[in-house]
């Protein structure tokens, strides 16, 4: 399985099977961080370019591989394209964020909408991993992903980021058939196009829940988890003869664990507010764990640093199942000369964890 | 005890003693969803001057008590009055949040801070509580606030509010003394503040830990419940001849509850992510709890807040310690009309739980 992998740790830790080190990525490891994907976004003239011109996106994707050993790639992209591709007119404003030209708030505006097709509307998606896929030429996995169903609707009604989501959560209380509908449309849509970054070459592919954490337990269960259950279940989880793990990340959703683990994903995201040896506790051997260093960590000192990367690592303790990551994107003000000192330090300290 | 208030239902349930119906109040319930709030902060001309001025802050504190039958009035301020009193420069820009002219970053801006004298530096404050309780004529007890020196502190390293907190958390992560020292000092602030406002005439005190849930675990317990714990030992508890309960909050810290529990408060405020009938099992009878309806239930229909109020009702149970209140406070957008189902249905619905 994932044998023409050069390096399938990712892979392999995802699965529970046996590495020799821990593997690691970051989420947003292309980005801001590092000058020259400054640079290239400079080029791009937007970051909405940026993410539709499949060169540029391959681009930006590798950068983060030359400098680090890595142990996975995701692909160079915004949970957005969904709703873009649904006619909503994304905006994509650094610094301010997403913004929609038309957002979705009436029960008419949502019975409107409809599933965009994976490789005609979101082509430039497909073509980017095609090209991805060549360039890494077999030496780390690459990683697709999409928003969750109740992500994307927090910004498609929303209209842009929020702080307190009257508007979703409203509408939610308010009018929940609606909201059902509106989740149902886009789990389809997530579903084809998770599938079809499969078919065109990711390896793994992830699901942003980022706003699952600001549902009650009851609302979490009924408005994302469900959603998010429904997409595992229809992935095409062996394409070319390899088992393509599914990884959900819900921020905040630490105490749902248990819940997440029931849909059948192999592996959970967890941020750095739960101690992950108390979420493995929970979990058992269902599932693979992701996370989980305070992104914040990364503003200190190389010994700091080791300090905190050695504390996860005996948090997680001995044993398969572990991939390292942080517990959310790294910030765009970090020096890269922390993360090289960060993901040496998750190599070097965790071989004893896995004798 | 609180023998000379009419209604002392909330101090009864914040000390777990028994109560007819279950109490309620919101946070911010003196504010911008109220028409005549908006009516005085606009001849206030500004936010900070309607906090400053004693008989203008006296008259937004009793407005929401004039619609609804609450069973507490809270104090109408803001946490950063004691950054201001430090000399940080505050403005409250509302819609977009404080912002201090002067923030404090490095060890010797840290070092430079001293404590600020309750009664000269923060004699508005003061001056507001004790017309307050004359207006209030022992209707209501009236509850008096601090920030938790956690939360004052991302506000005094960043300048104002933060999505990331990577200028808080990567000095606390980079130089935890200065860290420890500007949390020292705050802590010994908000002691000398809180019992001011004590012998001023607040009935009971609630600490606003807004931000301890973007701490980890440890984190959280080292510089954020280690200072709440050191302010509550340090409170005078009993007043003139009345027990003044002690409330803690910390937006996130579901998961904590039992930790929070062991610094001897009275009360804990929940947030709506928990479900409150688990947090009642973790804390035991230590502790009442406080909260916790997603306070965007209240953008929802009269039947839906009802339903919604009866299943908090419902999760924590038969029997005292439990104070309702929304899991954060509401929102400036919400309905004058629905905030009287709220508080109606949480009276006409509680007395079964109380037999």
């Amino acid at each position: 399985m994932a044998s023409e992998l050069k390096n399938d740790r990712f892979i392999r830790a995802s699965l529970r099977q046996a590495v020799d080190v821990t593997p690691v990525w970051m989420m947003r490891q292309a980005g801001r961080y590092l000058p020259e994907y400054r640079e290239t976004r400079k080029r791009a003239g937007s970051f909405l370019n940026l993410c539709k011109t499949p060169e540029l996106a391959c681009e930006v994707t590798l950068q983060p591989l030359k400098r680090y050993p890595l142990d996975a790639a995701i692909l160079f992209s915004d949970i957005l394209t969904i709703p873009d591709a649904m006619g909503l007119g994304l905006n994509l404003v650094e610094e301010v964020g997403p913004q929609f030209d038309s957002p979705v708030r009436t029960a008419g505006e949502i019975k409107a909408l409809s599933v965009p097709d994976p490789e005609s509307d979101l082509g430039y998606v497909m073509n980017a991993i095609r090209l991805i896929r060549k360039e890494l030429d077999g030496s780390v996995p690459l990683i697709g992903f999409a928003g969750s169903p109740w992500t994307l609707a927090t910004y498609m009604v929303e209209g842009g980021p929020s702080k307190e989501f009257g508007l979703v959560k409203g509408l939610m209380y308010d009018d929940p058939e609606s909201m059902h509908h509106l989740l149902g449309v886009l789990a389809d849509s997530i579903i084809l196009y998770l599938n079809a970054q499969i078919a065109a070459g990711v390896q793994a592919v992830m699901i942003f829940d980022t706003w699952g954490g600001i549902l009650t337990t009851t609302s979490f269960q009924q408005f994302s988890l469900h959603y998010m259950q429904k997409i595992v279940s229809q992935l095409n989880r062996q394409y070319d003869g390899h088992v393509i793990p599914v990884i959900l990340f819900t921020k905040g959703g630490g105490d749902w664990v248990k819940d997440i683990a029931t849909t059948g994903c192999d592996a959970i995201g967890v941020d750095w507010t739960k101690n992950i040896g108390i979420v493995r506790k929970e979990v058992g051997d269902q599932v693979a764990l992701q996370g989980n260093l305070d992104p914040c960590v990364l503003y200190a000192s190389p010994e700091v640093i080791q300090q905190e990367v050695a504390a996860v690592l005996e948090s997680y303790g001995r044993g398969h199942g572990h991939v390292f990551n942080l517990g959310h994107g790294i910030h765009p003000q970090i020096d890269p000369e922390n993360v090289a000192v960060f993901i040496n330090a998750v190599h070097e300290l965790s071989g004893q964890y896995h004798i």
